[in-house]
């Protein structure tokens, strides 16, 4: 399987080319959009919605992300395996968080170049061609590498990372790493835990731990980013229970 | 063919993720993306979208619908067979309009759990398998059951229940339910039958019966739901001509 | 491969009925999203891109391409093999640019009806079944036709034709056509080209020749179409260096 978190858009033609390539080089190989609208711009707050999503996926699964505000330059293209799970994409801190979190990782420098490499669309041109060969089970061709790490950011990060189309805010947060009786706060609102949305009252605010891991910012009815105000970036703050 | 009817936003990993629960448990079986806007927290307006969409699948097709502002709580499960199709979705009243039109119904209460079951995202741990297993032909495995119905829900909805990309707003009511001249009031403005959009002047409306029967109103070149203010729950006038 | 290029919108049952209809007609032929947010009611505009975009694809695929204001008048249905690659779609000039560059190409009128055909929705009725047969080999059953041609287009558009999820703006200028030094106008700001977004410094603009040969208009790191108030249509001036 061959899983597409980019930054390309749900509209547009880029996730498109991609996807033929795709299926011209890995016919069989089912391959699913997990995201095409990761914060644009941002490796940092997508490094923490792959490590929460990514671990979801199977061993032989190839994740390829694509958050690249520096294609065309002197960035490096990798290929991480993390406990059996390929990441293909730009060497800028994308994955960072997964290769913190894994129990085994090795990182290999992408040395192939495709016939005819623009200097835009590295994500069809040469990471796609790169997540073929690895999801058919062939042996990554560059060397391995020491990425460029990031050890200033935290395990955890207090912001919000992602706001879904309900207007839920998504933060970088573990639930399983935060003290029963903890408070999250934005916008100057204090909001306790809750285990889902219909435990608290209708237009109420609540956090719970979300399908895949994460602190995550919600209304039982509504949008909480509208209500607070909230994007990617947005700084949340922690109470933990006295 | 399973078939996708959600509120779960065109953009967000929760389509991804069911399509990934679906890949592997029925990797023959395509899957088509019909809505993934179904109008939030809103089970009565998708319930006639369903009705009118969902007949256009042929059987043995299963439609995977979900709009749940309940997910997690009390509410129940439910696969039903209605001509032929299946249904898999919360007991909601999603199902509501589908199961009155329907000239042969049954329903099953979901009793199967899935090893690890989210709290809030029963479209990817307990809906998917089930939707999988159905379209692979298996037999429900719950009790046949008698779910909450809504009897004071019309036959048809003078409302609008969907407006897509163009503007164009969609209703409840069946278009051949609807009188010869009859005209649909929406913001004050009586509106005209027509057969299609280039049968009216440029930026002028009409109403038309769209290619799944319902009465929708647009306007050629245009958006009607910017020009009239319309968008899911406005309510429609009917007048019959005399 | 079947490449969907339509204005239906990335939401909304469209998209979903078409491949549902290609998924039967068609079940081992890869379908691929390309656009399905070209400019609504602008045939005009998307023949560029057409033109620009069609060419990646290789012969034998077939490019259904939908954008179709006069749907359900008189406007006839066309299937047209340029350079090995079939294109399907209304008689409305999505394919003039196409059939302007095509080295060899052939029209043929789609004679052929679907026993229902909807008044608004020939994209699923009528031009899916076509291309799933196209695409499975089999010759187009109508007889060759002169379609309508606008010989008052230009071979290259000084204008906006796409505005992406970044916010970049492609034009319908072929990079290659446009002398060294060229810089591009927008919004009363003379652009200059670049090749890639880190060659200019955070937040300035350029213009580049995207992975697909447009002339296109981006910032580095932002929307150059918040910044410049583009959208497609916006004129574009030219300035050739001296």
């Amino acid at each position: 399987m061959i899983v597409l978190c980019t930054d390309f858009g749900p509209t547009g033609p880029y996730v498109g080319q991609v996807k033929a390539v795709l299926a011209r080089a890995a016919p069989a190989v089912p391959v699913i959009d997990l995201f095409a609208d990761l914060p644009a711009f941002e490796p940092r707050l997508a490094a923490y919605l792959l490590a929460a999503y990514g671990g979801w996926f199977e061993p032989g699964d190839v994740i390829l992300a694509v958050v690249d505000p520096g294609v065309g330059g002197p960035r490096g293209a990798l290929a991480v395996e993390a406990d059996g799970r390929w990441f293909v994409g730009p060497d800028n801190g994308l994955f960072e968080v997964v290769l913190r979190r894994a129990g085994r990782a090795r990182c290999c420098a992408i040395a192939w170049r495709p016939p005819a490499l623009s200097a835009t669309f590295h994500g069809r041109d040469l990471f796609a061609p790169i997540a073929a060969r690895l999801a058919l089970g062939e042996a990554p061709t560059g060397a391995e590498c020491a990425p460029a790490r990031h050890p200033e950011w935290p395990d955890d990060l207090a912001a919000i990372v992602y706001v879904d189309h309900y207007g839920n805010a998504m933060t970088g947060l573990r639930a399983t790493r935060l003290a029963d009786g903890t408070e999250l706060e934005v916008a100057g609102r204090r909001i306790a835990r809750a285990r889902t949305f219909a435990d608290v009252a209708e237009g109420g605010p609540l956090w719970y731990e979300n399908a895949n891991g994460l602190a995550e910012i919600a209304l039982n009815g509504g949008s909480a980013a509208a209500r607070f105000g909230l994007a990617p970036g947005s700084p949340v703050g922690l109470h933990p229970s006295v």
